[in-house]
């Protein structure tokens, strides 16, 4: 039987609650708050954000909209007058550490009806989208390992060609052009998933569904295995540091904010992403030697986590 | 006698000198450290930064550069293949003090000549452009009315009609489209300035001195009126919060900043305009009543702080 839209949204809306608890468990002392917000032209959604003890401030948002798809927008996407569905959850965790990673995840499904044909299964296009990537402010080889590696083994059980694809295209996504840096150690990255690449509705859904399902203990398997790092001053200004180019990609680079931003979105939802605070100092460099450096030069594309970086060891 | 561009360029790097030297005065302890940089396709530039007691981070930067227009921004201009020659001053400044407002200003010029045609004079295409606006953490009307009134006195010395024309394109220029804000109080801002206008270059040139030298006086005036008020830590996180608007701005909106950037401008110099800090909250509201929100309400296009704002007192 296909999958209804209706389907994908409650579920989707439960991954919100279960990845908010299992955040609250792992924090131990935040809570989230929660905003509902309707949009004018059809739908809504949940914004809901954390100030906690671990986390300082993260945000984890579901929305299902619906509606007339607005004329600037549809020609952005090439396509004909139509109406649209629309529903997802989008996720950034600003941690208090700088010893623990920022993490981000978004997956979504996005559903047109062409209203001038009489056929409704042919005018119907659909497809899901989606990625997660880990942003440590200090790269810690194992984790990333592990990052990657669970993300691997949710690819896998899928397709074996998703993985490497996914992985250089989240190289591509998450990356600052002005500082030729990437945002973090990666992940995966996807769009378009849907009979054009031999999917049905069913099985892109399944992957998508896997996909969020591995987003909270691999985050909280990682958070709890730093948490209690020791850290002082300079590691805060480092984090300050690196919270400015998530700032930076976020506002210059990323499509989905602009996007959102462009066609009227709820602006404060769209900037949750926003770390609580960053610093920007002209021409810093970090000493030689550094774990500063060293970070530095952990941020580039085609880094193989799983084989190569593995096999140094 | 026709300006080379030479001697404009001669003028500019003068510029800078005397404003860095009106501000070190003004600033009573910090001092502009330089970087001199040279551009691969030819020319340079100094990249000047304070950390000063008055100015925590701030950048005067003069460069001179020329070649071959790279592709990607000839089509973008809508030029054929040329050669091209781009002079000016850029400006951010970011005080201590709260109370004390953020200015910006730009002064530029461009010429380009057409690689293919025989007739030199006929090849040649060239503009001024800049501007000058002021940003207030707190909004102080009489402060606004100070600025806006040094701004067309300086314009109308040229053109009456000059003022009001890019008094409003500062508007739309300084605009948070997504906040529905103005980034601050405005000021003026102007591009294209040529023989189109009515201007030979003599004549816009003149103007644009006129208005490059009015930046050290009337920013200086208002610090020195400003920058002794007390302030505590509210308004130290209202500033955070300005500042995080004014990143969104010059990351969002920027054309100057997003075609620096596109066609591999000095990233340290481009980006010298972001304060040392800024900080996000999730949906903050300003008390009913308040200070800030009295400055949320001013920030909007259209407020004629000459006439209208004046005559309300």
């Amino acid at each position: 039987m296909d999958i209804k839209k209706e389907q994908i949204a409650t579920w989707f809306r439960g991954l919100q609650d279960r990845i908010c608890n299992a955040l609250e468990s792992m924090d131990d002392q935040g809570k989230f708050q929660e905003d509902i917000w309707q949009r004018e032209g059809g739908g809504g959604g949940r914004s809901r954000v954390i100030h906690g003890k671990v986390i300082e401030k993260g945000g984890v948002n579901f929305s299902a909209v619906h509606g007339k798809m607005p004329v600037n927008i549809s020609e952005k996407l090439g396509l004909s007058p139509c109406d649209f569905f629309a529903t997802g959850v989008s996720i950034v965790l600003h941690p208090v550490s700088p010893m623990v990673p920022i993490i981000h995840m978004n997956v979504r499904y996005f559903q047109t009806t062409d209203q001038s044909s009489n056929n409704k299964q042919q005018a119907q296009t659909w497809w899901f989208g989606g990625g997660i990537d880990l942003t440590p402010h200090y790269v810690v080889e194992e984790d990333a390992c592990y990052f990657h590696q669970k993300l691997k083994d949710a690819c896998d059980k899928h397709n074996p060609a998703f993985y490497p694809e996914f992985k250089k295209w989240a190289d591509d996504y998450f990356y600052l052009k002005h500082r030729n840096e990437t945002r973090g150690v990666g992940g995966i990255f996807f769009d378009h998933l849907n009979e054009k690449r031999g999917l049905d509705r069913e099985s892109a859904f399944k992957f998508v569904q896997e996909i969020g399902d591995v987003f909270a203990p691999t985050y909280n398997h990682i958070v709890l295995k730093n948490k209690d790092l020791a850290y002082g001053e300079q590691e805060k200004e480092w984090q300050a540091i690196r919270r400015s180019r998530y700032v930076e990609f976020n506002l210059l680079w990323d499509r989905g904010t602009k996007f959102g931003l462009d066609t009227g979105g709820r602006t404060e939802s769209i900037l949750m992403s926003m770390p609580p605070q960053a610093q920007w100092f002209y021409n810093h460099r970090t000493e030689p030697g550094s774990q500063e450096e060293q970070t530095l030069k952990m941020l580039r594309k085609e880094l193989d986590w799983l084989t190569e970086v593995k096999s140094k060891k």
